[in-house]
C-alpha cells in the first residue's frame, strides 16, 4: 500500500503536538468545572431540517449516506453538525424535563464544515463552548459570569496575548433607534463591514442601504470607533447626544460586563469595550464578544459569542442563553505548526527503566510497577542494548530519567537513577523515589517567535 | 419548534450519566499514560478506498457528501471510520518517519457503523484502543505488555466482573496442521460458530466444509473445550497427542501471556486461556483475546484484540502490532441505562454559595473565587431566594455543601458552611476551607443490580 498523504482541511497532530492540544483541553475542562459547568457530549449528527436553515452555511454541511444503501434508500437525512450550538439547543429541548435550570454546560468536540481549507479554517475543527441556559428567563448576571469564566480559562493557557472585545446589541440598536434610523438590521449589516472597507465607503453605504442621512451615518461611525479598556465609553457615547431607553440598558449592561471581567483579566488576557463589534446577523440580543489573538489577526476572531434570548423554543417555553465559544483548532493548529507551542517529550514516560539482559525483564518490570504505584509514568526498554544506546533511546523521546536496576537481579540493593539532562546519577529505591513534580508529566512550552503576517 | 426525539442508534447521556463516562475515560487515559502510551486522535474520515475492502463491514460505512454539492461533484470520497485500527494503521504509515518505534499509543474516540441498532450496538460508539507497533519487527514481550495494561486499566473501573479469554492463532493453526487438516481457514471459520451451534453440528460442518475426518473433527472440538485460568492447558493440549512446531510456539506464547497477566488480574478482572477463541477471519497472527462481562453475556464481547504481524505495510517496511480495544459505549450505555452506574451529582460543584440578597452578589462571588483558588468547584445561587429554597436547589443537584456568607456584607466574620446531608453547620474561612477529598468531585457508584437476561 502506498504511503498515504495528509487530507487538506483535516489536520492531525504528531504525539508531542497532540500533547499540547490535550493539555489545553484539560485546562479548559478543569476551569469550567471549577465554575460548576457540566461537561456534555452530543452525537455528531443532526437531522438535516435542524441544520439547514437556508443560510450561507448550508452548502458546507456534510450529509451522510450509507455506502451500499438499499435500493431507493438515498441519504440518511442526517448531517454532521457545523457548530456546537445547534446540537446543544436540540439537547436542551429534548431533555428539558430532566435538566436543572439555570443549566451550565461546557462542550469540547469537533465540528465539520465543507469549506475551502486555509490557515485557521479546517473541515474538521475542535471547539470549546460554554453556555448558561435558563427556563423562561435568565438573569443578566449570567452574562458577566460566562465572560469571566472564559477569560479565566484562557488566562491559564500558554497562548499569545488575547483580547476580549465586547459590545452589546441593545446599545447598538438603542443608539440607531434614538438617532432616528429605521432599518436597524441593514445598518448593523453595513457597520459590520468596517474591518473590510474604509470608513467613507461604509458611511456612503449607510446612506444608500440603510436610509441614513449623512449626519446619521457620521454618528454611527463615531459610535463604531469607540474602543476603550474601561467603562469610559459610557460618557463618550452620552457625548454623542443620542437618547434612548434601550441604549441606556445596553450601556449599563456593557459597563457591568467590562467591569465584571476586569478583576479576572490582566496579564495575557485583556478586556475592551469595542463598539463596532456586532457579530453579523446572528441571533444575539444583548452582550456580544469576539476574541482576537495578538500577532494572529490574520486568523480573524479565535472565539466569540453572546446573549441570545431564544436559544431554543418548543412553542411553550423559551430557553434564553448566553455563551462563548473558543476555537481550539483555529488557535492551536497554527501555533503548533509554527513551533510556538511545543511539548517537552513525545511520550508520557518520565522514566525509562533500562534492561540489563532479556532474562532480567522481570526485574525491570518490577521497578516499573513500583514506580507506577507512586504515579510515575514509565516504560521498560524494548531490548537489552548497551546502556549508552538505551540512554539515547530516552533522549530521543525527551524522557528525563533512566533507571538502572542492579546487574544482579536477585539483589534489592544497587538501583541507580540518572537525570540524563544533567548526567547526575544517584542511588534510589523504586518503592519511594519520585521525580520532581515538574518532570512528572510532559510540559508545554510557549516560544514566542516572531511571526510573519501572511499577505 | 416541536420537541425533538432521540435518534435510534445515537445514544446521548444526561449530565450525571455523562460524568460516569468521563470518569471512566479519565481512568483509562491515566492508566495508559502510566505505562508510557501516547494519546493520539485521528480525523474521523478516511478515503473510501482505505475503508471499503469488500468485506461485510462495507455496507455499514457512512459516506460524506456536501449538502449542496456543485454540479457533478458527487460524494466526497470520504467515509466515517468504523473502528480505530484502520485510521491508526494509516497514521503510522503516513507519519512513520516522524514516530519513534516501538510506538505505544492509545486512542479514545467515536466510530460509526450504519448497522441495525440494538442494546450494546450503536451507530455512533466510543472505543478505547491501545496498540504497540514496531518498525520491521516487534518482540513477543509486547503481547504480554499490552494485555497486562488493559487488564490493569479495566481493573480500575467500577464494572461488573470482566474476563479476558485468551488464545493464540499459532496454537490453533499448529494444532490443525499437526492433525493433518489442510484448509485451516475453513476450520477456523467453522469452529468460530461454537457459540451459536451445538458441538455435533460444528463437528459435521468440519467434515463437510473443512475436509476433516470425523476423528479430526472430534480432536478440534476437544481442543476448543479447553478453558482454564492457569497454564495447565499446555498439558491438556499435549495429551491430545498432536505434534507441530507452530503449536509449540503457540503454547509457549499463550502460557507466557496468561502467566504475565496473572499478577495484574484478580478481583474484578480474571484471565483465562479459552482455546475456542479465534476472532473470526481477522488479520490476527498470534495472541488473540476477547473480553466478556459477567451478567452481560448478551452483549457478546465488550472488547478484544490480538497480534497482527502486518498492521501496516508500505511495500518497503512492515509494521507489526499488538493491541486490544475496549468498547466504552457498548459497556457503559447498558450499565448506565439500567442504573448500575450512577454519579453522586449532576454538576461538578461541591459547594453552592448562597446569596443573601441580589446586592450582595459580589460577596458571594468573592467566596466562590476564594474556594476555587483552592481547587474547590462551586457555583453561586442564581437568585436570593429563602435559604430553604437555596438548600433544596443544592439538594436536587446533589451538591453536598451550602455556604452562607455573613448577612452583613462588610464583615469578614460570620461565614458558615453546611453539610446538607448531615445538617452539620460550622464556621469557616473561604480562604482555607476545603471539603473532604471524597466530596471534591462527583463520585461514581456501582450498584450491582440483578440484571435479567434478555430472551
Amino acid at each position: 500500500m502506498a504511503r498515504p498523504t495528509p487530507l487538506s482541511g483535516f489536520p492531525e497532530l504528531l504525539p508531542a503536538q497532540r500533547h499540547v492540544e490535550a493539555q489545553v483541553v484539560d485546562t479548559l475542562r478543569s476551569t469550567f468545572e471549577l465554575h460548576g459547568f457540566v461537561g456534555i457530549e452530543t452525537r455528531v449528527v443532526e437531522p438535516l431540517d435542524r441544520l439547514a436553515k437556508g443560510g450561507e452555511i448550508d452548502k458546507e454541511i456534510y450529509v451522510l449516506r450509507r455506502l451500499q444503501a438499499e435500493e431507493g434508500e438515498g441519504d440518511s437525512g442526517l448531517g454532521l453538525h457545523f457548530d456546537l450550538t445547534v446540537p446543544f439547543a436540540r439537547y436542551v429541548l429534548e431533555n428539558a424535563g430532566k435538566l436543572d435550570f439555570p443549566f451550565r454546560r461546557y462542550q469540547i468536540q469537533p465540528a465539520w464544515r465543507g469549506e475551502r481549507p486555509q490557515e485557521g479554517r479546517y473541515r474538521q475543527f475542535t471547539q470549546a463552548d460554554i453556555d448558561v441556559v435558563g427556563h423562561g428567563e435568565l438573569p443578566f448576571h449570567h452574562d458577566i459570569e460566562v465572560m469571566r469564566v472564559m477569560v479565566e480559562a484562557l488566562s491559564r493557557l500558554p497562548l499569545p496575548p488575547l483580547s476580549f472585545q465586547l459590545n452589546n446589541r441593545k446599545l447598538i440598536q438603542g443608539f440607531y433607534r434614538g438617532l432616528g434610523l429605521t432599518d436597524l438590521t441593514a445598518a448593523i449589516r453595513v457597520i459590520d463591514k468596517l474591518d473590510k472597507l474604509p470608513p467613507e465607503v461604509v458611511a456612503d453605504q449607510l446612506v444608500e442601504l440603510a436610509d441614513a442621512t449623512p449626519e446619521q451615518a457620521e454618528r454611527c461611525l463615531e459610535l463604531a470607533t469607540i474602543r476603550v479598556a474601561d467603562t469610559s465609553f459610557v460618557d463618550r457615547v452620552r457625548a454623542l447626544g443620542v437618547k434612548d431607553e434601550l441604549l441606556d440598558v445596553g450601556l449599563a449592561e456593557l459597563a457591568a460586563v467590562v467591569e465584571g471581567c476586569a478583576a479576572t483579566a490582566g496579564g495575557q488576557v485583556t478586556v475592551e469595550a469595542n463598539l463596532r463589534i456586532a457579530r453579523g446577523l446572528d441571533y444575539y440580543t444583548g452582550t456580544v464578544v469576539e476574541i482576537f489573538m495578538s500577532g494572529y489577526e490574520r486568523l480573524k476572531s479565535v472565539g466569540g459569542g453572546g446573549r441570545y434570548d431564544a436559544l431554543a423554543d418548543d412553542g411553550k417555553t423559551t430557553y434564553p442563553g448566553v455563551g462563548v465559544s473558543f476555537g481550539v483548532s483555529r488557535t492551536l493548529i497554527p501555533l503548533i505548526a509554527e513551533g510556538v507551542l511545543t511539548s517537552s517529550r513525545s511520550v508520557p514516560s518520565a522514566v525509562l527503566v533500562a534492561l540489563v539482559e532479556e532474562e532480567s525483564r522481570g526485574t525491570s518490570d518490577a521497578v516499573a510497577t513500583a514506580l507506577r504505584a507512586n504515579g510515575v509514568p514509565c516504560e521498560v526498554a524494548p531490548a537489552p542494548q548497551k546502556f549508552g544506546k538505551q540512554i539515547r533511546f530516552a533522549e530521543r523521546r525527551g524522557i528525563p530519567f533512566v533507571w538502572f536496576p542492579p546487574a544482579d537481579q536477585n539483589s534489592a540493593e544497587g538501583h541507580q537513577v540518572k537525570d540524563i539532562r544533567s548526567g547526575e546519577q544517584v542511588g534510589a529505591d523504586p518503592a519511594t523515589w519520585t521525580p520532581p513534580t515538574e518532570d512528572l508529566t510532559p510540559s508545554v512550552t510557549s516560544t514566542r517567535v516572531t511571526t510573519k503576517e501572511h499577505p
